[in-house]
C-alpha cells in the first residue's frame, strides 16, 4: 500500500496509527503541505486525490480518500486486531469520539481556515492562535464530558485495547500541545491519548518518526 | 426510539432522512436551538448529550450522538434495506462522500461558528455570507471532482438506490440553496441531490415537513 502523507497532517497521523496497529506494510509518498503553496493543490496529486486534501491510500487498483472512510475500510478489510468493538451500542460510541475530533474540532483548525482567519479575515497571530485554542475547548469539553458519561474508558479511550477512536484521539492532543492548548480540565482525555500515544505501534506513526519530518 | 431534533438542524436532517429509509418509527423531542440562547446548551439536554450538540437518538437503553455514528448505529441494526454496498472500496466512496460534507464543509457553517465570526471577531452580515459560500463552494468543488472521477453515480450518489451519502448530501444541498450559494459548478452533486430529495422516504424528512416548522 502507499500512503499519500505529510508528517504534520492530523488526518495522515490517524491512518498511519491504524496501519500500524494493524501491522500493515506501507510506502509513504510524501505531499509537502506547506512548500509552493501547499503540493496538495498540485494538479498531479488532485489526480490522485480531487479534494486536494491528505492522506490518499492506495490499494491495489483502489484510491481511498477522507481518513475516517480509509480507517473503516481497513477495519474491513483487514479485521485483526479490531479496532472497533463488536457491540453495536459500544461501535456507536467509538465513532461518536471519532465524529467529535473529525468534525467538530478539526475542521475548524486545520491549514486552510486559519489562512481564511489571517489572510481573507485579516485577523492576526493572536485572534487565530485564541480562534484555534476556542475549537480545542469547546470541542474537548464536550469529549471529556461525553467520555465521562459514557463510563467506557478503561485505559483506552474503549476499554483496554485501542480503538479507531485512540487513533483520531492521539493525533488531536498531540497538536492541542504543539498550539499550548490548556488541557487541565480534560483529565480522562490526557490519560487515555497519554497511555496510547506510548503503545509502540502508535508511537511509530508519530510526526517526527516520519521519513519527512524537518 | 426517540429523536431529540430541530427542524433546520442538518445533522438531524441526516438521521430522519435514515430513519424513513430505513421505515423505523420515531417519536421527535423539538430541541429549538434558536430559542433562549439555543436550547442545546440547557443542562436537561447536556445530560442527555454532553456535547450539546443535536440530534440525540435515544433507543432503548442507548443514547446515541453524532450523526455518522448514528446512521452507522441504525445501518448495523436494522440492515434492511441497506444503505451501504457490500463491496468495501464501495463502501469507503460512499464513506468518502458523507465525510466531505460532515468534515469539510458542515462544521464551517453551523451556528455556532458563524457566531463566533460575528460575535467574536466582529465581522458582518455580507462577511458571513461569504464566509458560508467559500465553504461551500470549497467542500462542493473537490465533491463534485470525487464523483465525477469514482464513476459510481446512477441516479443516487452510489448507483440506483439510496445510501448514508445520500442522507449526507440532499441537506447539504438544502443548506446550501438556502443561503443561496452558486451550485452552477456542480451538475452532479446538483442531479443527485435532487433525485433523491424527490425520493417519499427522503421527502418527509425535510424540514419544513417537521412538527416544529415554523
Amino acid at each position: 500500500m502507499t500512503l499519500y502523507t505529510y508528517f504534520r497532517s492530523s488526518a495522515a497521523y490517524r491512518v498511519r496509527i491504524v496501519l500500524a496497529l494493524k501491522g500493515l506494510a506501507w510506502q509513504p509518498s510524501v505531499v509537502h503541505m506547506l512548500r509552493d503553496g501547499g503540493e496538495q493543490h498540485r494538479p498531479e496529486y488532485r489526480a490522485v486525490n480531487p479534494l486536494g486534501l491528505v492522506p490518499t491510500l492506495v490499494d491495489g487498483d483502489a484510491v481511498l480518500v477522507q481518513s475516517t472512510a480509509i480507517c473503516e475500510y481497513l477495519e474491513e478489510t483487514h479485521p485483526e486486531p479490531p479496532l472497533l468493538p463488536r457491540d453495536s451500542v459500544a461501535r456507536a460510541y467509538v465513532r461518536a469520539v471519532m465524529a467529535t475530533i473529525a468534525c467538530e474540532i478539526h475542521p475548524l483548525d486545520n491549514l486552510r481556515v486559519l489562512h481564511y482567519v489571517t489572510k481573507t479575515l485579516g485577523h492576526d497571530e493572536d485572534e487565530k492562535l485564541a480562534w484555534y485554542r476556542h475549537w480545542v475547548a469547546v470541542g474537548f469539553a464536550g469529549l471529556e464530558a461525553l467520555m465521562t458519561k459514557a463510563g467506557r474508558t478503561g485505559r483506552y479511550v474503549h476499554g483496554d485495547t485501542p480503538t479507531l477512536a485512540d487513533a483520531f484521539l492521539v493525533p488531536q492532543v498531540f497538536n492541542a500541545r504543539r498550539f499550548q492548548c490548556p488541557l487541565d480540565a480534560f483529565p480522562t482525555i490526557v490519560r487515555v491519548a497519554d497511555t496510547a500515544a506510548a503503545h509502540p505501534a502508535i508511537a511509530s506513526a508519530r510526526p517526527d518518526a516520519q521519513v519527512d519530518a524537518a
